[in-house]
């Protein structure tokens, strides 16, 4: 598949790096052409490897990753180009955290809105699918990494898309029945307001270990 | 322990009589005395059951659970009385819910405040825990009925009183290592945020079966 990661962060790397290690071709997109993140990650990624501008990473694309910081995903999608988006999956990983009054962080956008469906009325044409905004990068791409069974939350408003994104998750190493889907995007909500206490938890780890949670039933 | 409950719902009715089991002796407070739910719970849990109003629940009492819904929360204490209730340990089990608006119910309060800040701004002299608020009222009183490890969160500014709360959790059946102490009441605001994603996966769980989250680590 051919994918743009917009995001040159801790985020993009681990999902680029894992789609180009499953066979995929992939796009880092950045604010400018020639990013030197982009750039050298494109350079020791291997062949299936490139770097762009926004516009260009989504351009090539079938399936876009928005793994740019939340504050700013609306600007970087605005780069990126209506015309490059139109009809395309958009895998919103982002976290809409504002650091700029302290600690702790508050969010942009929550409550009765958040920035996964924002997107989605901005590109009415782009098929939203919110996943993996719950846990850090690299529990994303390797859920085998942590000792038992975890799970990861999915929102959009179009089952295709989430079928298929689902698909690409269980690459990665998700078993089906860990990726659940909510619903609806503006399930969203709630996946993005789990991050004050996520901050909370991963504050309180031991030794900064990471972690995801695990639903418990009866 | 003489324990004042706040709230005749089924949050009240689950935690006053799991006190009541444990020896405690618990007043079920409501707005009025003489409350039909109150009184019908006193008349049936035991010599160790009173019911009464706010005020006299909490005047009886050591120890204050305010399990009363977030939205009416200040106006219950409002009527218990802050001569009753200042000292005490307040156990804040409350969700600012607000369904007025339809599905997905919203917060009242949220992101850059909580219910717990609130009250412990309101009465200063409370010494506030958050805690038990993320999960089903069954869940709260029989952690084991779930098949697996799960999490429970505390915060609160007073180290005595979070001490004494984990005490009476571990009564309920608790383990130390899953109460998540995540330090002052700040953190409150993830515990309450944490509810819009807990009623989402509530809404997907087979036949409505009860649930919680473990966290699960590297």
């Amino acid at each position: 598949m051919k994918i743009a990661v917009l995001g040159t962060g801790r985020v993009g790397h681990a999902l680029a790096g894992k789609f180009v290690s499953l066979g995929h071709e992939v796009t880092m997109g950045s604010r400018v052409t020639g990013n030197p993140k982009g750039a050298e990650w494109a350079e020791n990624a291997g062949g299936l490897a490139r770097a762009g501008s926004f516009a260009e990473a989504a351009a090539a694309a079938e399936l876009v990753v928005n793994a740019t910081p939340g504050r700013v995903s609306l600007a970087a999608l605005a780069e990126a180009g209506q015309a490059n988006l139109d009809g395309k999956i958009l895998v919103d990983v982002s976290n809409p955290l504002d650091s700029s009054h302290g600690f702790p962080p508050t969010l942009t956008v929550c409550n009765t809105d958040s920035i996964a469906e924002t997107i989605q009325r901005t590109y009415p044409q782009v098929r939203v699918v919110k996943a993996l905004n719950t846990m850090s990068a690299p529990v994303m791409v390797e859920p085998g990494r942590l000792h038992g069974s975890h799970d990861l939350f999915m929102a959009g408003n179009d089952a295709e898309a989430k079928a298929t994104v689902s698909g690409l998750l269980q690459e990665f190493g998700w078993a089906q029945e860990h990726i659940r889907d909510l619903g609806n995007l503006d399930a969203a909500r709630g996946m993005e307001m789990w991050l004050p206490l996520w901050l909370r938890i991963f504050m309180q780890q031991p030794q900064g270990k990471m972690f995801n949670i695990g639903i418990v039933s009866e």
